[in-house]
């Protein structure tokens, strides 16, 4: 009983994820998903990327938490677009929620939209919401045994930022080892070695959204 | 629809996990559910735990993971009953893959079982699996705003471990914001400081473990 069930749920997902995409593309929009495991660094990624390109490119932000509004005010105080979805206990963002939330959204005025999904790093990378790409976070913390431990992110995703490299002296976490196991499972994975909050390595990861930004690249 | 497909999912598991507890106390046994995010250390801290106690009571480990075995391995060679569970893409253990694992654990011949919960700070917590306590593990580097953003696990946990603490002359994290809040969430909440790197602070928690375990107590 319990598989079908299951798949009427991710279809039903599907279905809505379309309508979703179809919007993004009326409007010319980018769209990120951006997943991580919980304090992997998904909300200081954004705020630097704010940071970095708010002056070049309209950004938006959907924030996706169980609970509390702190990650929205976090980057509502870099002046751009932030609405939180509190998911209410589920562990991922699906495509009925994104929708709704659009709704607060001045769609037409973005060039880049960016969902924070819940952290997690199994159930969001199930669930499309209509994103052009899926992104996600690693940290080196979390050792380098996740990619054969989480296939599922790694597999979908267009880039990987592995996070908090300025940290690496202090554990024994071998990033050869994630590159190698993450290009296995997905050789098309583009792999950028940051730190956010040392403010390290980041140029690439921003110069990778705005070659594919449709209207920045139209200018 | 979904709501109640949802609360059939859960009551089902429920009554299992009642099954399974009944065979748990017929045999004497402390078990304990060990939860956290991926890569906070569950695996090291059962390693740590085994290497210090496995002279005194006899231990077995239920390992879960999405895939690969390489964690029941690493508990193998320490020369305890290790099982793996590979949930194939699932978040998190349920009753019923605890139930269907007992079957390659000679129950009665030991004193303690930990089962090592699938890398997850959100659904793990939702699934009884007939455990006496659940064992909560928070690695500093995740950020001390998790207590008030994942709040369900905190909320059912018997002990926090907050590891890794000898990462933190390099991060921002605050351990008194986390020690707060997670006590706000569960008065009743026990929390221990520890580096299972490092091997620092460990005694209490492994002194909390043989002060609950029957078959020690009764010695």
């Amino acid at each position: 009983m319990k598989i079908p069930v299951i798949r009427n749920i991710l279809e039903a997902n599907d279905q809505l994820a379309e309508i979703n995409k179809i919007l993004f593309k009326q409007n010319n929009l980018l769209v990120l998903n951006l997943m991580s495991s919980p304090g992997a660094g998904k909300t200081t990624l954004l705020e630097r990327t704010v940071d970095a390109l708010k002056d070049t490119i309209r950004i938006g932000v959907i924030e996706g938490d169980i609970q509390t509004t702190s990650d929205a005010e976090r980057i509502a105080k870099k002046g751009v677009a932030a609405v939180q979805i509190n998911t209410d206990g589920a562990c991922h963002l699906d495509s009925k929620m994104i929708y709704h939330a659009l709704k607060e959204i001045d769609i037409p005025s973005l060039d880049l939209l960016v969902i924070e999904n819940v952290g997690n790093l199994v159930c969001p990378a199930e669930f499309e919401v209509g994103e052009d790409h899926k992104i996600m976070i690693l940290s080196v913390t979390e050792g380098d045994d996740k990619p054969l431990k989480y296939p599922l992110m790694f597999s979908r995703s267009s880039v990987l930022l592995i996070n908090k490299i300025d940290l690496l002296p202090y554990i024994d976490t071998d990033v050869e080892k994630i590159r190698r196991d993450s290009l296995g499972i997905n050789p098309d994975l583009e792999i950028f070695e940051v730190s956010c909050r040392k403010q390290d390595g980041l140029d690439t990861w921003f110069n990778w959204i705005l070659h594919r930004t449709p209207k920045y690249k139209s200018k």
